[in-house]
């Protein structure tokens, strides 16, 4: 099974970090064309992948026969032309938030993808592949809190960019927890409020910082998201979903908490290895690699613990058995490391 | 820059997880040849993944030209002549715990490393890799806790399998803290005891569960450790370092939590979204890859939110976007769904 | 400095638990007049305690030359009059919330007691002495989170009786947070609105349940409340407050947890063993004092650790003691119990 | 029921915190007469107390005919000759740790209590009464964690005086973790070992801290303690048991903390406003029988919300309902405070 390879339109931060996400962490995939309004960053990148090379129009490295899918990543007002054309070529296409800037040319897209017949778009709702959106999302579904009632959201930054205008906390910070809204209620908002209290003496001139947002769902769920890019503090996104048979909070910064009607607040103790040092294999795998590819010009193929790690882990263990037996404490017995030259 | 090629030999449960974590999870590698006592699992294992063969001598599978690197995660008693092999055949290789079963071969093996003079092998300690244990070193190298006095660890398993006996719990359990203690504190541990409780009534006949052991390293510092391995509960592994300018809690399943000299308790705000959300780009490129690789039998190329998301998400934005300005509620106007075929 | 005189009126479930916490929690005061519409139960609760009589008319007990204070936890209706009448006669009183039941009949009592000249009258708005409540407002106060900007709270119940309708889920529940904003504000509510999303299905019939009330106040603060009082799960009573430099949680059921500036979330360390312990001593002599008072009768004059236990505890410290100059296990040398008859 | 009349034999410290306690926070007790070895220390407290004396002699104050019963704070050494006298007179006593200074001192005053028939002693081991060990105690009795098998605990404190030695962290501190253990477990403590490793270097010279005791019980339970008493962060005082049904932390300033063969972890929601504002109401009324006391000189009776807080909540929730029927917001009406003279 070949790499699918992928070209990446826009390499500004986001895209940069898609670039590298693709090139670097995740498997069966390639970046072999990138694109950005400015030809020279894109040259740049472009360098330092394998067969990756730069394309000035975006157009072009949507065409190109080499392309599998797209990426796209360019700002919000060049979204609808580039997804219309990946639609064209029958290319497979991720695109970040906001599918395009308003309802109507949204509304285009979506029609124009119907015409043609297969499924090729996918929006950069990240939020749903987040361990603990999706922990809560399947709890709701499997029912564990009843029918959903009322949902609590907290969207805080520690600062925007001095180009940040207000609309722009709706359009790109409550759009978040619009989607979430409608991921886990399977439903659609039907009302909006946005409240503006006083605002915070630290926020930039002219910004309404913070903002409540008041949203109502086609059930009649209500919703409130605290949304507040000037903090100081750091990131804090935080979902609360309360529900006829108990509430759960995801963003706490520990893990998913649950209150429940057996009157105990908490979260899931780590069923197995897998859950607990999942993360931790897949890291150690991903840094033993790339230290055998650093490898040949160093001598040093590794990582991580070494042989002499694992000599240690021997003669300690040797002694805890005899102690075990006996019952006494057991002096270790080890060569003077320094007496291996190499080791 | 090509994969690198990989032989795992032993593909048990913990081997079986590697080929898939080199083969779907991680980036710029490849299983090319599979060994494992039991020649039909590896022939399954095999037919799994694009050109990968199951080769039936261990030592032919080192010696394979095609083979770039080994993992062993074979039964311990293999390991030494493997490992050898590899050496001789200067191939890197990552060796699941132990590196040997006693001192006196792992000092062999050691030594044989340092002769060659490349360092080729990489033992399978994965809590160095894990992000809390790492976030503890790098603290503890900061400085933030003063100098390091004690360490208390937990490590239970909810059960374990019947062939288990009292040693294993010291050679496969204990193991890992001895590696963690070294790990952290840079020295090596100089004596041990293993303290035998009553035993849990739960605990099959004959096994001394639990265990404590009581470790000290070269400069003093004190080490408890309570294996536990039939709690019932689940999988716990905790770690509280003391030092001389406060604590730190890993593993209580809430992140890493502090005490310190200002006399608060707790953790790290997460600073930002790469930092929140990292987690949740990589599973949805890594999801959307998959699905683009699936997409070409059943038109749907997508893993995630579709065009329709994007569009609901604009419609409602625009909504705020009103009512920002007129303070009003606002009502969301969109299509139906069901008007658009294939939406 | 003798006890303060009490009259209690109204010994429902609230008064007979302020008539209990005057005569054997709290130290000064001493409940001498009961009354309640429902003559018997007055009569009942004057018969369990020393010097204290029932009173059928609540003016008569407020007029009583004996009494030298009022507790009012009659129903609403029956404030109005008995506040007046303990404003004429002098008598200080402690006024079970609401004031009286509108905000016409409440003004009335502000001006009468503003006329007579003596601060009298205090209302029973409880969270204000409750220790979180109280940390927060100082932290406030302090400045630790500069301006606050917003709150969010949630008030829910696990169950209401029957005769509940959703005025009162306002009157009864929202009034707390009435008082928790205008105290830890400092500044008065302007406006107010109660949205109403789909409801409970659990609720009773014709209930409105859950509510989100929406209120600013005069320098236009957003404060939200969810207010749920069918939830089926428990009590829980929770504030967010947001400031300008950071925020803070109470009433998770984990003591004050704060997010601060420097990227921390947590609560404070207890700072001594009067923190950590006053509960328990205090405890400990009322328990033991209560066991004096019942003690001529058993012969027993302890509720806690007896002699034994001193015994017990100075043998194993004194092995302890051996133990920590030997560095070695010391058996701990005690008597039989049973040897001694009566220990 | 008259108060009972204490003697309270040394007002240190901690003699001077039970003279308060007696005196300002509990009901049914007061205190007659205090006694120190520093005359003038005595004088003092007793001039601050109604119907208070100071005694010279400690032997006198326990056998004057006025005295109901004893609480004994002086130093250790009086301890046995001041216990013997209340035996001798019949009086119960109260007496902080440590029962007499040496084992067979102790057994001495349990032979003679014994003797005399009556259970007259109590020992000051607070944490029996203290929430969390009491709600750990009461969960193991009802078999909520099967059969206990260690205990981990931890006792820190920031700081010690100058004059604290290795053997006093045996004795006044590790004392109470052997009562700890002794009341969870309901058995004796049959071996006691103290570890020591290396020395934190901001211990005082000379003192061993900190220090590992290891204890075995008669059924060979183990319970380990670390005693750090020099740490610099806060008091911290924590437990840990675990049984073969899930374990239960305290301590950890969050309430107490299990983890359950159902896989959670976490604590206890507040099932009613009782357990959750039960010390609030406390607090409310005590503070509120003190301000009536005040308040003949100064006019005002109150230290808490007055009537114009009253009419402020009703006005606000006037509104409310008029918004809950409406559904719009609605504007509070209140006239201005400045307009009553005296609200």
């Amino acid at each position: 099974m070949s790499d699918i390879k992928i070209a990446v339109l826009g390499v500004g931060i986001m895209g940069a970090d898609h670039v590298a996400r693709i090139t670097s962490r995740i498997s069966g995939a390639a970046v072999v064309v990138v694109n950005d309004y400015l030809a020279e960053k894109a040259e740049t990148i472009a360098a330092g992948i394998p067969d990756c090379r730069a394309v000035g129009d975006p157009l072009d490295a949507i065409a190109d026969a080499q392309v599998d899918a797209v990426v796209i990543a360019s700002p919000g007002p060049s979204h609808e032309k580039q997804l219309l054309a990946c639609l064209e070529h029958g290319k497979p296409v991720l695109c970040e938030k906001p599918l395009t800037t308003d309802a109507e040319t949204s509304l285009a897209v979506v029609k124009r993808e119907a015409e043609l017949g297969n499924r090729l778009i996918q929006v950069g709702f990240m939020r749903r592949f987040d361990r603990e959106y999706a922990q809560l999302k399947s709890m709701l579904d499997a029912g564990e809190f009843g029918r959903p009632l009322v949902l609590h959201c907290v969207h805080r930054n520690p600062a925007v960019p001095p180009t940040f205008d207000s609309a722009m906390v709706v359009r790109d910070s409550l759009v978040h927890e619009v989607d979430v809204t409608r991921f886990l209620f399977d439903e659609e908002i039907t009302s909006i409020q946005i409240i503006r209290p006083a605002t915070n003496p630290g926020a930039p001139e002219g910004i309404q910082d913070p903002q409540i947002a008041i949203m109502r769902t086609a059930s009649g769920k209500h919703i409130d998201v605290e949304l507040f890019v000037t903090t100081g503090v750091a990131y804090e996104v935080r979902t609360e979903l309360v529900g006829e048979k108990g509430s759960a909070f995801i963003g706490l910064d520990v893990g998913l908490v649950r209150k429940t009607a057996t009157g105990m607040w908490g979260g899931q103790i780590t069923p197995g290895f897998r859950e607990r040092f999942g993360q931790a294999y897949d890291t150690e795998f991903q840094r033993w690699v790339d230290a055998v590819h650093a490898g040949a010009t160093t001598g040093d193929y590794t990582d991580g613990p070494v042989a002499w790690d694992g000599y240690a882990a021997a003669a300690v263990c040797e002694a805890g058995v005899r102690s075990l037996n006996s019952g006494e404490p057991v002096d270790v017995r080890m060569v003077a490391r320094e007496s291996i030259k190499g080791a």
